[in-house]
């Protein structure tokens, strides 16, 4: 079992939650820019993933034999690093995958992390692998799911659900009963009843809990 | 014409453009919980609108006769704030929507006020007014279009186009030329060649410019 978080380049995370990611991770792999504010922490990395167009000039010297350059404008520096270290460790027996860092700063960049965290999702399900990715951030937790799942929850937690694809969406547990959302905002602004919840559904699906 | 800026409760803006989108408002009307920033950066609002489980008591006391309580959970402060302004302005010549404090603090939140910007957007011109609505964050601009644009911009600014429900994109003067986006992300990381590049779709698509 491997615990690999990966720091992308939005604001650096404050919450203990993704700190916690970082401070418990196996292996820290870094998105290029974010190599700055990893120094700036006192966290080493021990990959650096990117096209060295963020890192400062000095860092890229210092920490040379961790950087690997990928050139690609089709993907930003979160997918070049995610699909870096899913081939790094493709044959280990159970994978955790935590993003930090990954929202803040530039909002369109926010919106574009978490779509990529539900194509992440399908690479590791199409893959069968045996593997999980959260994205945490200062507020909460992006957790993507598939079918039938129950999660862990207190009561009065905040809860939001975002359909991605999923169809027939149905839920217990929750304040408000969810239902196939038309639109993208629908499933935002739900509370856990107790403990736990239950969603079940077609498809893949986006839970958001905040802490 | 009607300068009417609304103040949701995300983080207060720090950046000049949505600060000045406050300072030039004929109208500022406030979401709930965003009275307590307003009074804190010595803010006046015309209106507050809300369920009032936000706003602290003291506060809900001293602008008692600028609070509109709406009790609807179908609906979020933002959207409650939208809708009593378009009612009280409809039959103005020309209205100008600005939208700011609508990110930062909770990503699903942030996710949802952005998705509802074109909900609100597709209102405006279902209702063919002569209205513009643009969501100014600290970091660019969300601005919701339709059909043939031209936009105004500098060489080398960073734009995001989400596709929304628009179909056959095209683009002009904009580093990659934009496409019929599969995927959410897709649009994201352009930028302008000139002083100005132009966008055709069918439907309604969002264009994030960054300052």
């Amino acid at each position: 079992m491997v615990k690999i978080t990966i720091i992308a380049n939005g604001d650096f995370p404050t919450h203990p939650a993704p700190l916690s990611a970082i401070a418990e991770a196996d292996y820290i792999a870094c998105c290029d820019g974010a190599a700055n504010a990893c120094k700036a922490h006192g966290i080493v990395p021990d990959v650096i993933v990117g096209d060295a167009d963020s890192i400062s000039p000095a860092l890229r010297q210092e920490w040379a034999d961790k950087f690997v350059r990928i050139e690609d404008q089709d993907e930003n520096d979160l997918t070049k690093t995610f699909n870096f270290v899913l081939q790094r460790f493709r044959n280990e027996q159970e994978l955790h995958f935590y993003i930090v860092g990954a929202t803040g700063k530039r909002e369109d960049h926010t919106i574009a992390n978490v779509a990529l965290l539900m194509d992440y999702y399908d690479l590791l399900e199409n893959q069968k692998l045996q593997a999980t990715i959260i994205m945490m951030t200062d507020h909460g937790q992006f957790i993507p799911h598939s079918g039938k799942t129950v999660i862990a929850s207190y009561k009065g937690q905040q809860v939001s659900i975002f359909a991605h694809d999923a169809r027939n969406l149905k839920s217990t547990g929750l304040k408000w009963p969810i239902y196939d959302f038309k639109k993208y905002w629908q499933g935002t602004l739900n509370e856990a009843l107790s403990d736990h919840f239950g969603i079940q559904a077609e498809g893949n699906y986006l839970v958001f809990l905040n802490y």
